[in-house]
């Protein structure tokens, strides 16, 4: 997608063959801003820190991590110390351990000598699988949008947290129906939750929006229950950073409030991801471990002064404890389907599987 | 309720006989600063710029906004005049308009030179009332929380925006049953939604309940439903801006979210309010208008920078738009009963009748 109308992708490797680039995605919507990760450390905390985040890029990023840290150390002690350090530095999106296992898998039987150069071909793989199928994902799901569309108005859609370009390699997952959209010519406006506590909705989604001029409307979290009841919203799409085996949904925290009052309005509610963010060895959603991130988070919130600098301001009082929870789960059954790379499927056991059939022989832990 | 240790209530006569004295409720948590109100224009200014805001403390300040007018005209005309600006100055809570009515019919009939006084007797009779009222609603609502309390462990309350002490004359009205509870000795624990956009959780109700010295914890907007779906809940509490003859509950945007979530996991919702938040002739919630605020309170957001200093900053792209809906309308059937002074009822008409059996005859619209 673009930024300033010019082609970028979140992730690429550098000039010098030896580091990777992202865009330092903590700095927008003020600042755009990328950084060089030139060893395994820097991959870990960019992951950690959110400097990219989203299932698909976590997922690249990984890849790439697995890369740098073989480079300083290609032993197979390495390799495991690699993958280990970076399926920790984030728990519930699953892409990050299959992208992380993908690249061990893929170079674990070299000589050591070639694992970093075949680590990285691996990585630039899986992005380029990443965009292919973000591709497809968003001509799948503009089709059922076209379906969905009444008239000549536009096409109200609502969104929670990012799941845009941003998100992934480039298209994104959620938000890739809506570019296709936009290219097949139809009208379409986003609903944009802000997505408290790290405002990726107002901070990261509306601003890639505004970027390919889709008009959109930052709400506060609480505000899409009231637009559903009255109306104003035709569907929900969100993203997923792990997928249940029996379709439960695991995402941001506070998707699973939008598709209760999706589910309690008719307005039809899709989780929109790659194949790599199904866990099929996960039962059900219930089983899987959220996040629970740091509580400054929700005491405070960084954004522009009134002097054009980034300030972190305090919102609570001295003495208040906070909680901080990063995902929650949407039962399968609030969700009307699933939009994958495949195509639109019904989130249950046996939708995925129409969609994957391949997939049959793996049994839930 | 304590502030530092000390009884104060959020609104009250000034010592001089002309005046009346708020909590200035937009600098909190971070400064506890009074003003003082001399005008109609004053007190109209108050409640449209949330100096003081919550259902009862809004009609509070009408029916002294009401006196502060007379004293400047005190004719038919003036009297009419002040009623109409306070009115209007929000548009969704009815005690507002309640109180100004109340305290219009109060003096209406009597000669100019004495209208002011006997406005200002009404709004503090009025004060008295809402006190008196949010302590019995506060004890029919501990008399349900000792049942739904379970053996030695805390009980989980979670409650949305802030309708406590703050909200009201004193007490509160959702807070008041928690205030009694702990009188009582029980154990008791508070989740606070931050309630984005004007954050009345993290600032106010967090610093009342840690004023009072009882548990609580900040979380996101986004976070009620996963707590809830963990078990971490034992009850719902909020407050109403207004509630319609049929028992559906407007209250602050984001209550009906959590009343979904409440109901999905077999959690109790309760709404707890005065008579004077009952909108009789109202048939129900559909009907109500929902006041739409500021974009910018969605764009930006109030807290202590680094330097101790109160800094707005900014959260969105500069070209992205943002809507701000202030309320919303959870319907009856998601609402386990509401607390009363009168004692706890079932949200439905034949529910509120039987609380306010003298209300038969009034019809809705």
């Amino acid at each position: 997608m673009n930024v300033d109308g010019r082609p970028c992708r979140t992730i690429w490797p550098g000039d010098d063959g030896v580091t990777v680039c992202v865009i330092d995605q903590r700095r927008l919507p003020h600042e755009f801003v990328t950084r060089r990760l030139r060893t395994l450390d820097e991959a870990v905390f960019a992951i950690a820190d959110m400097m990219v985040r989203g299932a698909p890029l976590i997922g690249a990023t990984a890849a790439f991590g697995v890369a740098l840290g073989l480079r300083a150390d290609p032993s197979d002690e390495g390799l495991r110390h690699a993958v280990t350090r970076l399926v920790a530095s984030r728990p519930t999106a699953v892409n990050l351990a299959w992208a992380a296992h993908a690249v061990a898998a893929a170079v674990g039987g070299l000589p050591a000598a070639q694992r970093f150069e075949a680590a990285m071909r691996e990585a630039l793989r899986i992005c380029e699988d990443d965009v292919a199928s973000c591709q497809r994902n968003g001509e799948h799901g503009a089709d059922l949008l076209e379906q969905l569309s009444a008239g000549d108005r536009p096409l109200q859609v609502l969104t929670h947290c990012n799941a845009g370009w941003l998100a992934a390699v480039d298209w994104g997952t959620a938000l890739a129906p809506v570019y296709q959209l936009q290219r097949r010519g139809r009208a379409v406006h986003v609903w944009v939750d802000e997505t408290r506590p790290r405002n990726q909705g107002a901070s990261l989604t509306a601003w890639e929006l505004g970027q390919q001029g889709i008009a959109h409307t930052v709400i506060a979290d609480n505000a899409g229950g009231h637009l559903m009841q009255q109306g104003k919203v035709d569907v929900c799409i969100v993203g997923a950073d792990r997928v249940a085996a029996n379709g439960d949904v695991c995402n941001k925290i506070g998707t699973y409030l939008k598709a209760l009052a999706a589910f309690d309005n008719g307005v039809p509610f899709y989780a929109a991801l790659p194949h790599s963010t199904i866990d099929w060895q996960m039962p059900e959603g219930r089983s899987i471990r959220i996040e629970e991130r740091d509580p400054e988070e929700v005491h405070t919130i960084v954004g522009l002064d009134g002097s054009g600098a980034l300030s972190r301001v305090r919102l609570t009082p001295p003495g208040s404890a906070a909680a901080n929870y990063a995902f929650d789960v949407t039962p399968a059954r609030l969700v009307r389907g699933v939009i994958t790379e495949r195509g639109v499927g019904a989130a249950s056991r046996a939708g995925l599987l129409d969609l994957y059939p391949s997939r049959a022989q793996t049994q839930p832990r």
